[in-house]
């Protein structure tokens, strides 16, 4: 990957506030949502692309997963994945996504969460991730929503009459996109929804289902600051199925 | 459909003041990248969903479609789609989206440009079609894209900088938009990206290609002021094909 910001202690350091990192899959209210398009894994084989701290791993492994592979491209992530989520059936290797080999026809099941947006070289990383699956494999994965990620200036904007509004640009220029984000400069990549779902059906995948996440109503009357998500989604879910 | 504007002869003389009226299939920027998703005509059985003045049925039989059928709900376009684009091969006929029955596995291609957005019951239009489509047989449309659809107030608007944006709102709430047009208050549909791809595939439809167009560098270089279609898509393209 083009981005190792979190090996940057700083950087760390904030990210780990993240009630995502400190909470686990119980902090991302994405969660059910990606939860709800994954196969069964009892028995199953399973890649994690990004892992990050291994929360992923260790909830697969505790459903039963025979194998599952956590790959991360920051030694910081996984040195702590091996600390708090070690399990095991989990194996947490160090891996660039951007150019990791990956064993042919190994996995039932590849899966991650908001890392592919900080990949460049997607189609290529589709493929591998084609090739590594075993027929009527699933690959189910999370990234940054388009509409998210293009804007130069991504933050809250007022209209004239004080609506809150999205201040969309850029949306049709794919490519680089820089942010600030706990004092970092954080590298990503904004791709196209059907940019996305294109590389997919080139790579060989059916796409089965696509969710712009926004928090159920239960979500929002348990944190009212959620409700502001129904303006703009902010992440992309992809369930799809390995085709050929 | 639930909307019988064009049938407004106010609003049908300013209609027919678009481009897209006027000059037909070249007008319409859009045209050549939708036209790209198309299989071959020649010899095949063509519905057109919301054909307007005919102008995509003159297409179709002039490239040797067996048969076309042109669909729209309103008298007053195909009064002017009968006089400007006839043709031996071509039968229009008057027709609501919402519950126009058709005939089961009688088409090759059903094809719709900007017209779902006008559909409230999408579901059962989609059941129909799959039904009407032979084995094999595709489906190709446009529609209006929600980034576009979303907003109370579809204009572009300034950031405090003076950079362009679109103001987006209510991405997230699907339902009934309204927006005055040719001095008419017309209803349409926001739906989101992903609740349109999701009903394909629950209709029996395998996704082909999605496409968020764009104008190529030509275009814009032809017309400079297209240039801002970069900021915010306008239109979406997809092409499906029958699954089972």
């Amino acid at each position: 990957m083009t981005v190792n910001i979190y090996d940057d202690p700083d950087f760390f350091a904030g990210y780990a506030t993240l009630p995502r990192s400190a909470a686990g899959l119980d902090g991302a209210p994405e969660w059910p949502a990606l939860r709800a398009l994954l196969p069964s894994l009892a028995g199953r084989d399973v890649l994690d692309l990004g892992c990050g701290y291994g929360w992923f791993c260790r909830h697969a492994a505790e459903a039963g997963a025979r194998r599952v592979l956590g790959l991360d491209s920051s030694g910081r992530m996984l040195a702590r994945a091996r600390e708090i989520n070690a399990h095991p059936a989990i194996d947490y290797a160090l891996a660039d996504l951007e150019t990791a080999g990956l064993p042919a026809d190994s996995f039932d099941l590849a899966y991650s969460s908001l890392a592919f947006h900080y990949v460049a070289a997607f189609d290529a990383l589709l493929a591998r991730i084609h090739r590594a699956l075993r027929q009527g494999g699933s690959l189910v994965f999370s990234v940054e929503h388009p509409i998210y990620s293009a804007p130069g200036h991504p933050a809250w904007s007022e209209a004239g009459d004080g609506r809150r509004i999205w201040p969309l640009e850029g949306y049709m220029r794919e490519g680089p996109r820089e942010i600030d984000w706990f004092g970092a400069r954080v590298a990503k990549r904004h791709r196209l929804m059907s940019t996305t779902l294109n590389a997919l059906i080139g790579a060989g995948f059916a796409i089965r289902h696509v969710e712009e996440w926004r928090p159920t109503d239960a979500q929002i009357a348990a944190k009212p600051s959620l409700a502001v998500e129904l303006e703009r989604p902010m992440f992309l879910l992809v369930a799809a199925g390995r085709r050929s």
